[in-house]
């Protein structure tokens, strides 16, 4: 293992699959169950399949997907530059170097810092929350991963579909309040929802996050999945959860 | 009660609820299961709500709902003569003509039979099924209730949407692989998908049914509310099932 420099409030995490490392912030954003249901939801993503992570944080998806995939390459894209560095770091410190780069930029600008069609899938865990809603500083790090500050769930999409292979699926992660404006918006850029599952943290509530596959050009049918219920009883993680966190 | 004559293949079943019956024609389409959830689902119709039913068939939406809410006044419209004939002899069978009223006619049609924005709320159970997909005898009763022959979910959005004033609910079922399209059609008629539940027959099965509430001129946001599952093992339903029925 490469030996990685720890700045002030970082630490390292153990991932609990493949001997696979993170390194967080304390005070930044930490990645959240919504990121590692996310890689148990793109469980179709293929041999060779080149994959672009857009808004990465802390690189917790490609690296997780890294272990759970077969994919050939996964490019991870964060505007943040101490979130990039951080990630990068992680990567050099799970040796992974070959399989996962990391890109400095804007998701925004993701349709012309990449090629045309040239992703297989992209994943993404973007900011949940729209605009000024409950937000107090729109420049820290936390906000940024939060809120829409720097990108909108439109312009993630148009990006999305701009990188796309013809074909090529999208798999995000989002709030259920948002699920209308998130098919209209996904339809709006020909990425077709084909799969959906809701996230319920107990059996009787509401869900709390909602999976998402798009597929660029797709036919206009989806499929629903049964539901991801998280607790079993408080404290008690389903079984389901603990196979996508690979206990 | 009054004296209802029977045709032939007709019966009277019960509803188990404030003792109202239903006639149902064996040989046509009987009511199921998504009609009743869906009157469970539109708990939030008020007092002195003048309610549509588009596509009434035996009329089972107005007859529950009568029941179920202080609705002041329902409207049932169906295509199909023999189907409006049975839902009218329902209404005389349970001394409701004062409150519901059968009208024969098209959904394509509603814009114009009706006045425009005159309903406080709408409720539909469409045919579920897209053109040709399995349809063997279209002409037939069941395949006009089931396979969108005679009318499109594009054109029961668009009357829904004509005659339903301006914060008007729009209460439907529909099947779950339709979602993305549904959301898609409800907001190209500025009707906003705010509340959606989908229904699960096992809790570790896929939903079968999604009931969705959208508001004429509503903000985009959605309350996805928690699952509605049917059974709690085989042939045993669940309590809240059972509380929706009525038993």
């Amino acid at each position: 293992m490469t030996d990685i420099k720890l700045k002030e409030h970082e630490r390292i995490d153990d991932l609990e699959r493949n001997n696979l490392k993170i390194i967080q912030d304390t005070k930044r954003f930490c990645f959240g169950m919504d990121a590692v249901l996310l890689t148990g939801f793109a469980n179709d993503i293929k041999e060779g399949d080149d994959i672009l992570d857009m808004g990465t944080g802390t690189g917790i998806i490609p690296i997780l997907l890294s272990a759970k995939t077969k994919a050939r390459s996964f490019t991870a894209l964060e505007i943040q530059h101490d979130s990039a560095d951080m990630a990068l770091r992680s990567v050099m410190l799970n040796d992974l170097t070959d399989k996962i780069k990391v890109i400095e930029g804007d998701i925004k600008e993701a349709g012309t810092i990449f090629k045309k069609a040239s992703f297989d899938a992209v994943t993404c865990n973007p900011p949940y929350m729209i605009g000024e809603h409950g937000l107090k500083n729109p420049d820290d790090a936390l906000s940024i991963a939060r809120h829409e500050v720097k990108v909108t769930f439109d312009a993630v999409c148009k990006n999305a579909a701009i990188v796309l292979k013809p074909g090529g699926r999208f798999y995000l992660v989002h709030r259920p309040f948002r699920l209308a404006e998130i098919m209209i918006t996904l339809s709006k850029y020909k990425l077709e929802p084909k799969r959906m599952q809701l996230v319920y943290p107990f059996i009787d509530h509401e869900p709390t996050m909602v999976l998402i596959e798009a597929v660029r050009g797709g036919k206009s049918r989806i499929k629903v999945e049964r539901p991801l219920i998280v607790y079993k009883e408080k404290g008690v993680y389903t079984d389901e959860i603990y196979d996508i966190y690979g206990y």
